[in-house]
């Protein structure tokens, strides 16, 4: 991660992303592994994001909001300099169940850059990435350009 | 709704398949309406939901959240006896942010059902449906058609 | 539909963005109906359209070319003043396939336009829109605002 | 590819799937390649299939119809004895243009095959994998599992 070229420069290194919002820290989202246009974001298995509590398989919006929030980091690590983003739209598909007790690990990759969106592929795993629990495509839209963000960021 | 034809007959009407997930609970959704195929659910703006602390509107999460929960439900309420569910497919289109302070509401529809999926399509608000936060798209997978489900429900 | 404020003004009040495109003569599509944000838009059943020899069922790709053309029309139909679009992305969902022998019908409606994008739904048929062959979901990019639209569409 | 435990033992190793439909005829879509669960699918550049004529750009339906076919022949390759299978859903997102006069090829694979459903990601591009002009996720239906097909296809 060249820290001079991208996101890498801000005061933590991007975690502040995903580790400050309310909504991320409430399933316990955590920053694995950043580098340009990727991400790796894992939320710890745990009691109340069980979904049917019969099997004790976490609850689908944990798997969709772990990978909407890896998806917007991959985007933010794909650009020369901060911009303000927001998701357009994001698909899901469901695999098959996650595995109770296994934490989620989400892999996400920015593969195209516009002026005005960023396009995401993503991959939600419980043991290995060849056999998904989940996969997403998002679009994000790049809301503003200004510089005043690295402001924000501090 | 009639009692004699659908989910309406289990003992707390269908809300048990929002009202008893952890997760549901944890971010507040309530079933608001139920008919024919059709959901209404609701989640109360909530300081623990936001996504974006300067501006305090709810994380992203939450909306595809509560399309996906009510969404599920749409599809419960299409069918002329429980069967067992699981998202196959989400879709969601962000249109503007929710605003801050203001409860966010889903109205769901169930337009199909074949002998293994159904599809719902859904729309996010929180002043006027016409005016919607996002929108979706969710295919459902039908598990299972078994009897037995009629006693998990109890 | 009123003249003054839409594209309606155009010499052949809209119909060049489905009619003159090469693609969309291929397949025989025909405008119907366009209203404000709405349009209708037709393939005739013909024999080079079927996908499937056994049955005479038409081919997936002519719903999918459909409902995208009349979704970029409906976009373009929200637009007080010309604008160039291109489709971003495109979801679409089969629900049945379409009868054999019958004209294939789409109607779209772009609920919401922004600065940059459009956000269209759609639902094609081939005898009551209440028993869809397939629904859409489409976000459009606009990609110029100028006027010099107007001397290309002449 | 294992001629012994997939389509390829089939009289023409799968073309069929995609050479002797009628609307895939009608776009020249030829196939390039196949392997397990993998296949490679080409248009050729042809003026029937502009959808600009301004800038020569193949039409966006033509980019979509390719990666459907694609995608369903990948499911096709990713079982063990030949099943009938339809489109159940399927989203586009569109990247960049396709260069005026370039072919066009998509390369689809399926990673996830269920009782019932197929889960399959393309890439259509005109020169290099890594610069894609749309990129596809789709879902296919398992509508049969019958030996009967293997009559069909001859």
């Amino acid at each position: 991660m060249n820290k001079e070229t991208f996101p890498g420069m801000l005061p933590n290194g991007g975690h502040f992303l995903i580790d400050s919002l309310p909504h991320a820290q409430s399933i316990g989202m955590k920053v694995l592994e950043m580098a340009r246009a990727k991400a790796t974001v894992m939320v710890p298995y745990a009691e109340h994001l069980i979904g049917d509590p019969e099997t004790g398989v976490i609850h689908g919006g944990v798997v969709t909001s772990l990978l909407d929030n890896a998806s917007g980091l991959a985007a933010f690590l794909a650009f020369d300099e901060p911009k303000s983003i927001a998701t357009l739209d994001l698909r899901i598909d469901y695999n098959r169940p996650a595995q109770p007790g296994r934490d989620l690990i989400a892999t996400t990759y920015c593969h195209k850059v516009t002026r005005s969106v960023a396009f995401i592929r993503g991959t939600a795993y419980d043991e290995s990435i060849d056999d998904p629990v989940a996969t997403s495509v998002a679009v994000f839209m790049i809301t503003a350009h200004t510089r005043a963000m690295q402001g924000e960021t501090k």
